[in-house]
């Protein structure tokens, strides 16, 4: 049984491999920045990479190697104060709207505390850990991996923010990809009493669980992401001018806030470009929509006369398609068009999140853990929607059928898209 | 058949009973105000006493007797520009938090609005109505009920500004009141497949259907409210100042708002006062907590190592409680302490809204209505929770078992507490 | 010798009729009023009008009643806490934006407290005062002239925000006007060594003094005030988007308010209507414009490629024109065009307050009072501009070459224009 | 007669070495940051050094390379929307609580573009350019030392955002200084008929003149700076918790801002320390009190029972005490204690910037220039107090009797004190 809420069944040696790829790609990731890309924050909801790679290796060494590690010795001891993010149990920290404030310690200083920390893991694992560190160890990996895609997803928007529209990879041509969003079929599933949430075999969220039944009745689900050639279509037909098509809250961002295109979207003589880790790129029309908040999506499924999925209707979807998809590839960093029409349903891994119908509460018999941990997840059950599926910057080895990600109705600086659905 | 979303099955003449009734009743509650006590606004979130009188007057003009009434004329054309709330369907209208900028019309004038318009609508009962017509009235009878709950309320809210404490009602001797909240009691339920939902005999709102199956977990319910007496051990053990027991964003309202006790209490020497309707007086330990957020009684909920209690569990078990309770009753307005214990569940309907854990979302099959009906309720199933059970500003006739009322998590200011509930 | 810094000669006779006269002009202008117009506060920077007439009677039984009248009862105790405006040495007080929340004591309460302490007055006034009581009721009678403006300029803009734009009195046919703004000429002055400020003779307020020494510079002051005419010319050349002729925090503020035309003009059907006490009423083109900011005047003068007036330059020219004026008529109630071209100066009190370009701040030899009396003024130095010889809603009585009023330069709901200056 | 509204009488040689000193200098005080440091933005009023190393540089090649030196090349066309500071005559640019967002140029790419403008202007320089040029070039040697100054201003205001509080310059052993404010004293003048203002001969500012003639009253000026020690007794004297010292406005900022003592003290261990160029440094008793804001200096003033001198007299009395003082030295960045006691003036140059009682406003006979230039000064002429003197941080050669410097009243960022006053 697991001591931590999260479920762990690695042996040592796969763990190690786990923690080497996981902090190496995070370490490849920013070594693309300079220190100054590295510590600006564009906004009070996103954090500048440095904290990212600062405060998952502050993670690791504030719950594994200090508790666990006999005589490790802190490689700075003001960075409990900069480094934590949001744990009351652990202490005070620097406020997350000043988060970009902090122009030393240099990236290359961090550089070296992410070196500090890995030897002491290594260490660690090499030394026959408890069940209750390896646990630690697989979560710090996990979430890591959460800060890869929120490290991407935070370097687009600040470079977006800059007149000169930088490229956090080059651009270079691109590979020709067939046009293929094609036509859109709708999957009828019977519903019934299904059972929904992991099931306690390989690592998982606390949120996740527990496994439970739950009644859905018969519905239908897209088989594939609503495109960005038909988003231009929602706005071409005044979809962001009516206000019947919009929940009342999302209707006043659209006016207080100027909406009228998905975040990142220009005119540019009468095309779209829309900003991309690879810079300004025109629209690709068959690829998926991206960078919607869920007020344009629940607008968006309105005036297709469908709805958003629930989460349930989603997993228990996918519980028969392969997670396989679009995922983090260090090449490609954007969302791709659907490959041509199969039997079953496309797009349901990688690409972009999907924004389902459901707030994210805590699922039956779920129950509070107390400390640090128990702060993960739980407190956030309040004014957020659950999106699932991963998207293009999600690494490949994190996503789950059962992953539950969640923000708030008028967020657009994630990869988030949508699927239809409606009554069977 | 239902023509309009919201079911109906009276009789013409009780139809025009249950109109006089409700429309001698709300104009018995702004009898009560002078001229600027109901013209001022307190905050954006309430509304001007004035302003309920004239909207639910209105909402039966423009519905009602524009559209079925032959002959009919206005009483006033610029009315619909100052009274309608939210219908963008209907078209432009006053700014809601400058809703008590308008002086003219007078008190007076808005009774003599009223006057016309319940004439109009009685002569059209007299004349035979459509099915459609007597549905549209009993839904406006149903609407000026909300209203009145809300005047009162934000009548509360009003007069707790004044640093007179003004009473609505003069205070007098209040009669002796058994200390009564006793004992505490959970009651198990074994949940299972069970069915929630409104099933269309007679009047409901639209969100409360359709009926529908959902799969409950073994739950238990506390048989009492949460009283005055454990909100202060709340406070007293700290309960204000632990982030732990909180929400993230209940814990930053803690903090940005100064929360230190529910809304409208104030300390006079060493004891609590709370503002009522009758002025302010001292808090009855035995009578519910009132004027709680949802963040504070899901806190409180954390403090007391249990749960709030889904909408779906606090309905299947109203299934078997008669909807009877401490409604609206113009000698009282205030909540009362708990009968003694009993077998069953007691406190269930009136005396307090009860928050529950559930966002209000759409039930399966929901679908929305076009035009102005359609806005009424589903445009607001985003960042809300549901309460269920009525309060004692409710009026009695008003509230059903599959009734739901929908409040930000914040929200302090309507008649809201909360029952205890956990796992079984 | 003046025991408090404001001066006094009058006898008690006269300062009896005075009183008598000020306080009959204040009640007539509440009498106007309904309960709920006299409530209402229509923006942080307004005050109710139950507030004026509130206020300006707890000056009198704060500073004259309570300290000197034997055996004086105050009418109720709580209203120290409701009607003190700002002064810190009396106590704390309603906080401003939150005068309008007031809805009991109602309006009737406040002309009966009037009525007590007019009592209280008249008995002292009565029994051979003292000087300083007298100074202090005579300050109490220009501090009421200076809030009977104050009440109509915020009546003035409490009523604008009603979309039904009501009037204050009753419109009426108006008489008919000689269209005669007429030619402009430009007077020139020599300057030189000059004297400026109170003397003492008679009443004045702390910061009209002491009297002193300046030098001017040669310089020339237009015979009459810009007019709507010339207004609409501005605005018809672009004034309202042209960023170089505003002052940055100026041009900031067109940018984030939308200015347009001055405070109140709407155009209907291609003319420009304004919002008066009498209603909505077309524009009459040769009626001095009103209604406008500093930094509106200031970048008109830039457009006409002239300047504002100093405030020495102002009062030295004035010196030499009686002070009659179109002052607070209850039959007009707005600004009337210029009187047909004279030899002199025309349109210098009365009218519209004249914007100068001179900051408020202390003449040289000025010193603070403690006590309350010494936050009269003093403390508002700072952010502000003055304004120079009284508008169409100053008591006629109450004006005097060397009155100094001060606004921030955003202000707009004051009855304020501009007259044009050069250096000669 | 110069052609531009700014004075020059500099031959080539001596304009070339003032150029390459300047420009040397600032890029001195660029090169010991990070680009990370230079790239952050701490707060909507400061500005990122990078920024201001642009900037100065656009500066030059804006108003002088584009238009006078034949065939040169830009070097970047998109630096003139990122350096363009505020003028609207030039064109739309990054909106300035936005320079922080712009990581890219980095540092690097921006000692660069100094070098190619440098070269420009070099070129220019060795081709017997015309006087306007000349002029343009000593205009844009005078700017870049204003933000050499708010470099370094800016600087601090960031480092001491960062909880590590790290240093610009390595602390270091300080050597030991006499603790020798000693005695106040205060120096009379006579008043009378005086000339202030700029005479034209020399480089000065528009707002600098023209010199012109003002009466003053007779008036005594103290012989140094108020101390940090004199500060301490104000703080333990109450002087923030005391609403009769303030003005309005600043008391209304002393509550919202929390302000107990100057921007960046701190207290630890009971003693007072603060941030430095040095990283953060215990109080020196004896030293001028520095980052105190006009609504403080005020304060203090009148809490002393004094006040504080107007530019004029300030002026005045500087006409006799050489332009010397502790200015812009590397080793020292911060303001030193008084020289012993002597028979003059002391401090009167260099040290912290003195705040006056004169608002920043247009001296008699000044005229707006048009173009880019006129916006350099006169649009700020509203709502901001002049300083004199100069400051530590403020380049020795730029510093003048005449120099007007203004900030807002709550401005506290700057290196920023006072000088008492009285009348004689």
């Amino acid at each position: 049984m697991a001591i931590v809420p999260f479920h762990s069944e690695l042996e040592t040696p796969e763990l190690l491999t786990l923690f080497r790829t996981v902090r190496e790609t995070t370490a490849g990731l920013g070594a693309r920045l300079s220190d100054a890309d590295a510590t600006v924050q564009s906004m009070p909801d996103a954090s500048p990479s440095k904290w990212h790679l600062a405060h998952t290796t502050w993670f690791l060494e504030t719950l594994v190697l200090v508790p666990f590690l006999a005589g490790y010795r802190c490689f700075d001891e003001t960075f409990n104060f900069l480094f934590n993010s949001y744990y009351e149990s652990i202490g005070a920290r620097q406020p997350r709207p000043k988060r970009g404030l902090v122009t030393r310690p240099s990236l290359e200083t961090i550089f070296r505390y992410r070196e500090h920390v890995d030897a002491g893991v290594i260490r660690l694992l090499e030394s026959a850990p408890s069940l209750e560190v390896s646990e630690l160890i697989e979560l710090g990996c996990h979430h890591e991996q959460q800060h890869q895609e929120l490290l991407l997803t935070d370097v687009l928007h600040l470079f977006a923010q800059n007149p000169l529209r930088p490229a956090y990879k080059s651009a270079g041509p691109l590979a020709v990809e067939p046009d293929g969003a094609g036509s859109l079929e709708f999957k009828t599933s019977p519903g019934g009493l299904v059972e929904i949430g992991h099931d306690g075999e390989g690592f998982s969220f606390d949120c996740e669980g527990p496994r439970h039944k739950e009644f859905l009745q018969p519905f239908r689900l897209a088989d594939r992401l609503v495109t960005n050639q038909e988003w231009i279509e929602f706005i071409a037909d005044g979809g962001y001018r009516k206000p019947l098509l919009w929940l009342s809250e999302g209707w006043a961002k659209v006016r207080s806030e100027g909406w009228t295109t998905p975040l990142y979207w220009e005119e540019r003589d009468r095309t779209y470009w829309t900003m991309t880790l690879r810079g300004a790129q025109p629209i690709d029309p068959a690829a998926p929509v991206c960078h919607v908040s869920y007020f344009e999506a629940d607008a968006f499924a309105n005036w297709a006369q469908r709805r958003l999925p629930t989460e349930s209707e989603w997993e228990y979807t996918a519980s028969e398609v392969p997670e396989e998809g679009n995922f983090l590839d260090s090449e490609r960093l954007r969302p791709r068009p659907a490959p041509a029409a199969t039997d079953g349903l496309r797009q349901m891994f990688g690409d972009v999140w999907e924004w389902t119908r459901s707030s994210f509460s805590p699922y039956p018999g779920f129950r509070l853990t107390g400390g640090a941990i128990g702060e993960y997840n739980a407190k956030f059950m309040c004014g957020q929607f659950v999106l699932r599926g991963g998207s293009c910057v999600t690494p490949a080895s994190h996503i789950r059928r059962t992953y539950r990600n969640f923000f708030p109705p008028d967020a657009r600086w994630q990869f988030s898209g949508l699927r239809l659905a409606e009554d069977a």
